[in-house]
């Protein structure tokens, strides 16, 4: 009795921690998967945008970082991810000259893939909104409108931050 | 003999790269150690200071981002390391109004050591400056002193980005 008591209790646990899972993992942005992990990625650049008070950080994942790092950025390579992170300004509390990030606005990334994505300039283009990081669903349309002032520059805003090279 | 040129040859290459990497870590700031692949940790999050217009992104070693994605950051577990990486503020080519990073001023590092570092409370204080990495050497002296009006808030004045929690 104890026995089948412990295999329904295990399963129960399996089957429960799997459905969280997946039910936190966030549903495909303009057809594309949620880059899982993103949260740690290593940063590229930042920017305070002073027409709309937000701040960002540019993340990347590590074939992006690589190629920010090396400058080798016009084009990008394929399997490049970019990721943008947007929060509402903020005044630092203990440093009134600092703005620093307040409320959590969106998460927007471009995906490289020249032949996957040549339809769309050679980027998959996705955003996931709010906390609940919902899927933004306009096929790339919006995102591709405001970054075709940069389309000579593979599409992209960012200039890499410098940042020291230690061998 | 050609064994002998082989054996030379490489005895050679191998101390030159040795020299090559000891010479490329920087020394040590304030007695502590050139915290190698900063570089690539994660963000905590990000600032923009307009009283002497740097761009910053404040990253952690993995204690100390996930101390700061669960809001157990007063006090900061002991192994967290704090950076933060400071540029000149550089106006954004392709869009006036956003401000980015220029030109790297210093990258600065808190280290939580409860022990350790019981007489500078807790921390230990390092800075290296400019793109060579030149380490910074008054004892931590300007650091604390700076930092002094936080001490309720174990000493940083950094209060972490929200960011979205995918299981």
């Amino acid at each position: 009795m104890k026995l089948i008591k412990l295999f329904f209790t295990s399963l129960i646990m399996i089957l429960s921690s799997t459905d969280i899972a997946v039910a936190d993992t966030p549903e495909p942005s303009n057809n594309i998967d949620y880059p899982v992990g993103w949260q740690k990625w290593s940063p590229i650049a930042v920017s305070h945008r002073t027409d709309n008070n937000t701040s960002r950080v540019i993340l990347g994942n590590s074939i992006a970082v690589e190629a920010a790092r090396t400058g080798k950025i016009n084009p990008w390579p394929d399997g490049a991810i970019l990721g943008k992170v947007v929060w509402k300004d903020r005044q630092l509390k203990d440093w009134k000259a600092a703005t620093a990030p307040g409320k959590f606005v969106h998460a927007e990334f471009m995906f490289k893939d020249s032949k996957k994505y040549n339809k769309t300039y050679g980027w998959g283009w996705a955003r996931w909104v709010g906390l609940s990081q919902k899927p933004f669903n306009d096929g790339g349309k919006s995102c591709i409108s405001c970054h075709t002032p940069v389309k000579n520059r593979d599409w992209t805003f960012t200039d890499p931050a410098v940042f020291p090279t230690i061998k």
